[in-house]
């Protein structure tokens, strides 16, 4: 299935961060084989864990725009386009809108997204998803049972010669990123903050509405702990209480506590919610207390191992708190960059193969020819009192690091500009010899200047 | 070799940390699994890695007092009484004593430490060192294949199953720690400084004596750099030079410029080292550069986890930068403070043993009896007039957290108190009764107060 001839991208982790790889690595043609610990998502019946809906905002557009899922993303998500801040009163709200009209986020289904970018990037033939497959460890040394060995739990021990190149989208908990916690200089830090989260749901009204406003964020702040809301596409709102373990555990503890601290700070969605609910919300289904989940911040360095061939890249490298709606964001950004940075290199080094051939051709011949000579006096003395503006093609070439495909933009510049000035040379030029042969008559003279010209442009 | 009844620890890691807390709990009469990846140091040609000596101060001191070693090691460690500041001149030195006169560290092999502290330990009968295995991963859960899997490589699966506590002694980059990184709420940081370090060695003299003063730490410091030398028992001189990465990369990059280098910011240890062992000190054996070695700070919360049944100590909870000498010292007192702990905790269930006992006394009998109802109205009186002051025992051990053995202590202060005010009152009982009956002749009164006196106070 997957041909060995063209380049491989190991990815590990198929959540959002990792299928978006795939779809601009399987897109680039390369061969391309996931490894992910669950499930299909898209075979699951219920979805554990991370919080239910996202907000899209510029950064994720534009990579999914690179992948030509934008659109139908966006148009499956309700716009965001203020925030909508309720008083405790339960009646009063106040309104801040994104940015300028027009500017708006997109609250997407995580499930959804998942699904989507799994199913666009196995519509390519050069991609392999392997589900329940989790990848255990990164090692510079080849194993010595194999460089990838897979047990009966579908374990992938991966090595850097896996792959061309291996992309750890493992998530907060990477386990690619943790087989390199002892590399030296490997800076790394986790921080769980003080305060957790619950979410709850908010239903459609009877007659199949949203219950709130749907094109807002909804935002009860509240000092020390907040309630936020999101809306979905099946016009159901995801609510999430964010506040300090503390208040959870001492505060939160009991079904009438919920019920009042609800009713209390919350009172207009607490109507929305009901009761039953709320205290489902903050139990397991076996009927046991429900922790509230942790949040955690994690940053490290670098995000690149073994000459760039192991990129950590989404919450693997750099998770964080939810309250920028970024997380996802940022993860889509760092694979556009990617691309773009892999497509960047791709065009230089296309242009110094062209540049190359072209040399060969002044070394064999054009170092003989007058025009050649000139020009390059010409170059270089405009070099000497233009030096960062006027930069022959030799010396961008070899004592700069100007990209490769911008070296022959900014020569094709030149050349457009040395031209440009000789029209206008050659143009005056005319114009005085029609004048000398009209006024004067020497003709002999205006036919060596016009024989000269249409010799020396075409 | 190792019986099955007695409470087990399994301590991962056989370096300082490790072999000291081995000593501790085959002291305490446990049963001691030590699993070491490295050879046994005692048995190894050359041991390379960390730095070789290292200063010895009160707390490592102490630690080492409780299992009997202070005296062996320190007497075979060199004392520094103080900082001795060399000048760039190579002449004037500045000398800073480390603390009131008889205040010092010591100058300790590190390798002679480790070797002792495993040889005290294996003294006992209950102990078990196993080198070349390494402990690979604690898991809450059982592994499928059993408890504790070792294969051919001797890696050793660990689970809070395997032993009544674990302890996670295996360093800077412990695998035990790794494997618990992903629990919520366990923040961690890893940063490694921009400096790095090289390791020198001063010979002795022709006449076999120190080449520098020995009693002393020598300093050379260099304002962005340092050099440092520690004396060995051997009369050599362990030498570090700590410097920035960019320091030893860009300006030591040639053996010309290192010998410079050390020429002239180290002229008098230069004279000492000579030129062939600075440059091989920067050189492999294989002839390639030398890196200078990195320095990691780690901090982590928390320490302890399963229910305080899996402990990091150490590097593996808290490794520094050397700059304090306080690495090892606060790793042997973490091993001190975890055995005082189990020593005090085992203090106060003996109490709660005998107290209980003595409760029980006091329900079938005592509350019966006058004394013990004047004796519980006293307590109450005072109690409630001193609330901080006199607590009542029962009081003591129900509505307190003092630990049991202190409420005995109380308990018996409280009782010698009163019988010191009783006696006082006594006293001035006798005193009065004698004036009575000396003077005024009433024989009768003075033979009732005396025998009721002899009666209550024996």
């Amino acid at each position: 299935m997957v041909k060995q001839d063209k380049p491989k991208v190991v990815i590990a982790g198929g959540g959002l961060v990792g299928a978006l790889n795939a779809c601009f690595f399987a897109q680039r043609g390369w061969n391309v084989e996931v490894y992910e610990a669950r499930n299909d998502i898209r075979r699951m019946a219920h979805v554990g864990g991370r919080s239910i809906n996202l907000a899209l905002s510029r950064r994720g557009m534009a990579a999914l725009e690179a992948v030509g899922l934008k659109n139908y993303i966006v148009e499956r998500g309700v716009e965001m386009h203020a925030r909508l801040v309720h008083d405790i009163d339960g009646k009063t709200t106040h309104r801040q809108p994104y940015g300028q009209p027009g500017e708006h986020i997109v609250s997407i289904n995580r499930r959804h997204l998942n699904e989507a970018l799994i199913t666009a990037a196995e519509r390519h033939p050069n991609i392999c998803f392997y589900f329940r497959h989790k990848t255990i460890k990164t090692s510079q040394q080849k194993k010595e049972d194999g460089a990838k060995s897979s047990n009966y739990r579908g374990t992938v021990s991966l090595t850097v010669q896996s792959a061309d190149m291996i992309l750890a989208c493992d998530g907060a908990h990477s386990a690619v990123r943790r087989s390199l916690m002892s590399r030296p200089m490997f800076q790394y830090s986790q921080t769980y903050i003080e305060h957790g989260y619950v979410e709850l749901n908010v239903r459609p009204t009877k007659d199949d509405q949203f219950a709130l406003e749907s094109n807002v964020f909804h935002l009860w702040p509240r000092g020390n702990f907040t309630l936020i809301a999101l809306a979905n596409t099946d016009r159901t709102f995801t609510v999430t209480l964010f506040a300090p373990f503390e208040l959870f555990r001492k505060e939160l503890n009991t079904d009438t506590n919920l019920w009042q601290f609800f009713q209390h700070y919350f009172p207009d969605v607490t109507i929305l919610l009901g009761k039953e609910e709320i205290i489902s919300a903050f139990h397991h289904s076996d009927g046991s207390r429900r922790e509230a989940l942790p949040l955690v911040s994690i940053k490290c360095e670098p995000h690149v191992f073994e000459s760039n061939r192991v990129l950590l890249m989404g919450d693997a490298a750099h998770a964080m708190v939810p309250f920028y709606g970024q997380g996802m964001n940022s993860g889509f950004e760092d694979c556009l960059v990617l691309t773009q940075s892999l497509e960047t290199r791709c065009a230089d080094l296309h242009s110094i193969v062209d540049l190359s051939m072209y040399n060969y051709n002044e070394l064999k011949d054009l170092v003989n020819k007058t025009d050649y000579k000139l020009r390059k006096r010409f170059d270089l003395f405009l070099n000497k009192y233009f030096p960062t503006k006027w930069i022959p093609l030799y010396s961008m070439v070899t004592f700069t690091r100007i990209p490769y495909s911008q070296v022959i933009a900014l020569r094709q510049w030149q050349d457009s500009l040395i031209r440009k000035c000789l029209w206008v040379f050659a143009s005056s030029a005319v114009i005085s010899a029609t004048v000398l042969y009209t006024y004067i008559g020497k003709r002999e003279i205006f036919h060596q200047y016009f024989s000269w010209f249409i010799k020396y442009f075409n």
